[in-house]
């Protein structure tokens, strides 16, 4: 782990939480896979003396730093001028990028119909087009130019790669970026990184943290992180090529220790729910009530799944229940919407209604209001039903009206691969 | 702003994105909420010289250092020691805290079934009741106390504020923090600082700008920050009260200078919609294609939302649209299933099947699959039919699937809007 790159994100609203990260993890994988580790990344507001000192701080410890975000034309967005200035390389308008940018903007304008006045756009355009001296300009994927900056002649320091904000922007312009000759020379000593993981449903991170520590003096060389998630427990491991062994022995020892709850060593329950339906060649409905369309949303996020979901009801009103899923008017008086009777009937109900192999019914209280002393938030009932049988398990989740939502997606997940590889395919 | 915070989030998960980090910009907000500013997040792994290097950043430009998560009982969870080495202040054994975690620890282990080998347990309990000599303990929200930890005497520096990881705990924990002697004193000069928000819907990013540079000369005392998401700008400022006149010209000139596009002075499209649904007592259904559930999921997300929403369909396959939205299998056949046609089938299915007062139909091509030259990947229709009238419209989106599914929602709620405030509630 030679190679170390330092990330700073800039812009107030991820700072503040409007707006969720996406670049720092993007880029920790990205040069993870190139053999680059990455020591930290720094949030920023648009505030150029925190940029200044975040650069300075990633600098200290860094062969690359990379910077993400504040590229674009209003007066907040000031990281090419805060990177030229900690570089010491004066910025200069590059007049031939000008005109590409306004080339560009020009075609954006009129596709979107705006009207914008054309010494706005000038403006903006002059400002993005400002280069430091002796800096690569990586071409717009969007209207914002990367840059790659190099330090001033006659002092020490990393270059800094200027990414823009926007994921697609950045994902798109990365080729070229890490092409560049001042990038590859900084990265010049990378190796390879290796990534493994391993996931385990239903055992404790206590009982996990044992069986490390027992293993632990045959583990040099691995970085072993582990973390907890909707209840998953998922172990990741990175290390070089000549720590396999290493890693071998470790993937053993949990092997041996936790043959019951290991589900995967590699993809994750999405995916063995997708591959798991697909052997079989089923499609799969959806009856859901509090997770309110959380459930089949998460089921056709993977592109192609269209093939394997058929869809879903969202019953919310007891009268989409009885209307949509032939749920009985009488069980709903009788035991309540949220009982095992109704997940059973919605399950029933998604795989009749769909035409689908399977069908899943999932009812519950996700708060805040609601709850009663029988049945509190967080009660949930799952029913999974196929050409041949069918299944009911019920659970009591903790956490805010969010955690209960999403992670009833992730038990209904682990049940239904429970239940399709409870019996191998026919 | 004179009194500001630095928060490090540690942990690999983080950084390599497999965990979003959802501590950074909560505790941004609760500490502007009493009036400290943040200049910085650090992420960083799981890992002493990383973890050590971002204390020492922020430490020297912060009058508190909040740290979150590392506390479990794994050994990669090594937030206290390396703080307590930091401070300069050793850890030692808190006999009774270990006695009042291992009965939380026992609570759960009974709950949940677990038969963790009880010196397993008690080996990461001993590590979780390690307390900094001088430090203030903070009481278990979960299994693990938080800590103040303030620097060892004759020695100058901020306290540090351990808090653990998981959301739920480190937000329970957040009050009993900041009511320490030690956390009150480091913060003792912070004074209100306000945030207001302004919302347009379709104006470019670069007219906002050249706005704002023209009233540049009347803004001293505001942090001004814009953000463009799904289309949506957001222009949210901060400042001390002292600058209220400063922003109430800000907002004037934005409100005479885009008072077509300007549509919210506070509230998210989200609540703007509920409200206006509530305002007429009407009720809500969708029936969805390629956004697979999530615009259902987004409007159930509030508490209390099923006194609108009744439900959806997600009818993904066509057999779906036929059979429980009632779209003829000729129409389907004639126009296809992204269609301005099928958009407005589905939300008079989705009204009638449910019973609603508005129905809301989507359909398109969110890709990577699926596009063809007159229906590109990004194609979409969406159509509103409520008791009196009927609206429907097209876009074309650009982005990945996971972007196109979201934006669409986003879309979806801005119709919704212009549909239920073109005439008021009668």
């Amino acid at each position: 782990m030679a190679v170390r790159a330092g990330i700073v994100v800039t812009g107030t609203e991820v700072l503040t939480g409007r707006v969720a990260d996406r670049n720092g993890p993007w880029l920790a994988e990205a040069l993870r896979v190139i053999g680059v580790d990455v020591g930290s990344v720094v949030v920023v507001g648009d505030r150029p003396d925190d940029l200044r000192a975040a650069l300075a701080f990633l600098a200290a410890g860094s062969d690359l730093v990379i910077t993400s975000g504040g590229l674009g034309p209003t007066a907040d967005d000031l990281t090419a001028a805060v990177v030229a200035e900690f570089q010491g390389r004066p910025p200069t308008l590059d007049a031939a990028l000008e005109q590409r940018i306004a080339a560009v903007v020009e075609r954006l304008t009129a596709a979107r119909g705006w009207d914008t006045p054309p010494e706005a756009a000038a403006a903006g355009i002059a400002k993005q087009a400002q280069v430091p001296v002796g800096a690569t300009v990586l071409e717009p994927v969007g209207t914002a130019p990367g840059l790659v900056v190099p330090v001033a002649d006659g002092r020490t320091g990393p270059p800094v790669l200027v990414l823009p904000g926007p994921p697609s922007e950045l994902q798109g312009m990365w080729p070229a970026a890490i092409g560049t000759d001042l990038v590859r020379r900084a990265l010049g000593e990378a190796t390879e990184l290796r990534q493994s993981t391993l996931r385990l449903w239903g055992t404790p991170e206590s009982e996990l943290a044992a069986t490390l520590r027992r293993v632990d003096d045959q583990l040099a060389g691995l970085e072993v992180t582990t973390c907890l998630r909707d209840g998953e427990l998922e172990i990741v491991t990175r290390y070089a090529p000549e720590a396999e062994p290493a890693y071998a022995r470790l993937a053993q020892a949990i092997r041996s220790g936790f043959a019951d709850t290991l589900f995967s060593e590699g993809p994750t329950i999405d995916e063995l729910v997708a591959t798991a339906l697909d052997e079989r060649g089923w499609t799969m409905a959806v009856g859901e009530a509090d997770t309110g369309g959380l459930l089949t949303a998460r089921l056709t996020r993977p592109p192609g799944s269209s093939r394997r979901v058929l869809g879903g009801v969202v019953a919310y009103a007891n009268s989409a229940k009885e209307e949509l899923l032939d749920v009985p008017a009488a069980v709903l008086a009788e035991h309540g919407a949220v009982s095992p009777h109704v997940a059973s009937l919605l399950a029933q109900g998604a795989r009749e209604r769909f035409g689908a192999d399977v069908g899943v019914g999932v009812t519950g209280v996700a708060g805040p209001g609601g709850g009663t002393p029988e049945k509190p938030v967080g009660t949930l009932y799952l029913a999974i039903a196929d050409p041949d049988t069918g299944s009911m398990a019920s659970h009591r989740l903790r956490g805010d009206r969010d955690a209960i939502r999403q992670r009833t997606t992730t038990l209904v997940l682990q049940a239904l691969r429970e239940h399709l590889t409870s019996e191998p395919p026919t």
